[in-house]
């Protein structure tokens, strides 16, 4: 039986059981608010998770670039959003694969629905499209209040090359919240913005199919979802530090993580160095707020279960290097000396696990210590 | 023929021309100071761009992780030195290698040092080791001071399992100083602490075979190498907006660059977003001076040629989208106003293109806007 012990370094941990209690725990969510699940796939970027989520209720899924789209279109899912605007770069693959499956892609402006159309036409196709809508998040999308939006959303309705399939939103903006009464506050203003837009189209005659709008600390919080028909969160079926650190989740809930061997740690000094730097964890900073920070992750206090240790984090990478210490220089020897030896291992917990995710080739899939299996990670740019 | 203007985006462009300029002056600047290029690829991770290196005199090369040798070492390299504290986790991975290449790795300790000797000896090899040394980066290495350091090298010296390669160090501190005396100040430290640990070491009875130095900052800024056999500068063959800001390259030096497409650019805003996130640029925050950051990367005014934007640039990025403009909200939508319409094309350049590279899985090789080909990016984990 192979062990966490055994493995080589670094690699990133899957735990199975944190996985399925976090996939089944948010498909309860979104059907018991009456709406569709059409899961992210760019946090796992993995077949055997989508099938996982397909299982327990997911309809089609949402992907963060064609390639991927791609990759999961060759292992039988049929149904997917690309939930990008539209990069007219990419419009040869988009009719390529709309030849395949449902793509179903975004746009927020009169010039990419010019290309699509024109695209469409030529293929003799007819392309399923989103309107991308501003919920306050204020990245992409038309703002509703604009006379722009209207007239675009009646073109897309209209087209005789594209199907509109409705109103789609992202509240980024609910990562910044710090607490679940402001991503609440979030949740709603994500739904009643874009449910609102909506009835006004319905109002001028332009009948919307459905409102998607979805993100996981929105999700997390949201209490209703009338007028909605799906939802797209992606970040929960791992979650990282960035969730646990406000609230969104429990350290515990964090199903992937870091192995890395401790290969420097010089007598006397006030950290140790391991075998897991910026290609193993991403250079996100995690958490928006300073005080939520632990560095690039912090570091478990055993190689299974979600307990962390108090003061020594991963604080600081080079690029296959990282940092591990109590990260305040002359006086953090206390947290590390005796411990940390050259071949130790150690777990760290990614910030940002779709980051993390996309550094490696596969999963480590374990019970505990358990090693089960290996599932790749189709990366490919 | 192709031009950056039909390529599916993002894409990293890879310009040929500043690649051989840069290949060839670092290749004439350490055989003028007397010593061999072993040229650290983990910047490139590209066989093509190896063979040019080793067509321009580099002896052997350098590599990050275990995979990064492996890979060269399928396509011909045959002498390469594994320049990262040996995890003892890789030791079945070093010895498989050892048996087909000239390959050396890198200790700091006793534990890994006697880890090493007993899987030589049951594998009936003697592996190349180096001794690494702390020059002053204090990241590892061992303190040429401190008595274990030369009991260490004595033991490596004196091993019946080990080919004792001699001291090898990284002056990483360089990629912090500001101004080239700062760097030469640097360069100067990181041969002296070693060579004079070498002869210390000579003194004791201990032979040194050879004394290896080497960062791009230092060896940019280097006028001496007496006592010192090779240098193992990377970051060189392309450069970035972290060495360009500090004045160890010119910013038409930087030989990659990411080509993006405009996807949304809503009435008014003051910002237009490209299709080039957090995964075509990763999130090093650049350049450690807060005043020489230009976000994830400046935008250049061009596809072709290396003029940049005054006041553009990629400000922030989530995982596929990248914001661009001039980052002051409220006060850049003069910056970008009637420029940058979706489905336009723009050129940045990365902070940090170690970790870009590692983020895509092929170069377009360019002349000016000319297509060229295609490289491979061998960034297996």
């Amino acid at each position: 039986m192979t062990t966490v012990h055994d493995l080589p370094t670094p690699a990133l941990l899957l735990d199975a059981d944190v996985l399925e209690r976090n996939v089944v725990a948010m498909a309860r969510k979104v059907s018991g608010l009456g709406a569709a699940l059409r899961p992210h796939v760019k946090t796992h970027k993995c077949i055997e998770v989508g099938r996982l989520q397909q299982q327990h209720g997911a309809r089609g899924i949402t992907a963060a670039s064609i390639v991927e789209a791609r990759d999961f279109a060759d292992h039988g899912f049929d149904d997917i959003t690309w939930a990008l605007p539209l990069p007219v770069s990419r419009l040869d693959d988009v009719i390529a694969l709309a030849r395949r499956i449902t793509l179903r892609v975004l746009v927020d402006s009169s010039e990419a629905a010019e290309e699509l159309e024109r695209a469409a036409q030529r293929a003799g196709l007819r392309v399923h499209v989103w309107l991308e809508v501003d919920c306050g998040y204020h990245r992409s999308g038309v703002d509703p209040a604009a006379p722009a939006a209207l007239a675009l959303a009646r073109r897309l309705a209209e087209s005789a090359h594209l199907v509109f399939d409705g109103l789609l939103t992202h509240a980024g903006h609910g990562y910044h919240a710090r607490t679940g009464e402001e991503r609440l506050a979030v949740a709603h203003q994500e739904r009643e913005v874009t449910v609102g837009f909506a009835n006004r189209l319905a109002g001028q005659g332009i009948a919307v199919p459905a409102v998607s709008v979805g993100s996981t600390p929105t999700m997390a919080a949201q209490d209703r979802l009338d007028g909605v028909q799906e939802a797209r969160p992606g970040n929960y079926v791992f979650y990282d530090w960035m969730q646990a650190a406000v609230g969104v989740c429990r350290p515990e809930d964090v199903a992937v993580s870091v192995l890395a061997t401790v290969i420097s740690h010089q007598p006397g000094a006030d950290h140790c160095i391991v075998d897991a730097g910026a290609l193993a964890m991403s250079k996100d900073a995690g958490p928006g707020p300073a005080d939520l920070r632990r560095g690039l992750g912090p570091v478990y206090a055993g190689l299974a279960g979600g307990a962390l240790e108090d003061r020594v984090t991963l604080y600081a990478v080079s690029q296959e290097h990282g940092f591990v210490g109590a990260g305040d220089p002359g006086g953090s020897e206390g947290a590390i000396a005796g411990r940390f030896r050259v071949g130790d291992r150690i777990r760290v917990m990614p910030n940002h696990s779709c980051l993390t995710a996309a550094l490696f080739d596969e999963y480590v899939v374990v019970r505990g210590e358990e090693v089960q299996g290996r599932w790749k990670i189709w990366r490919g740019r």
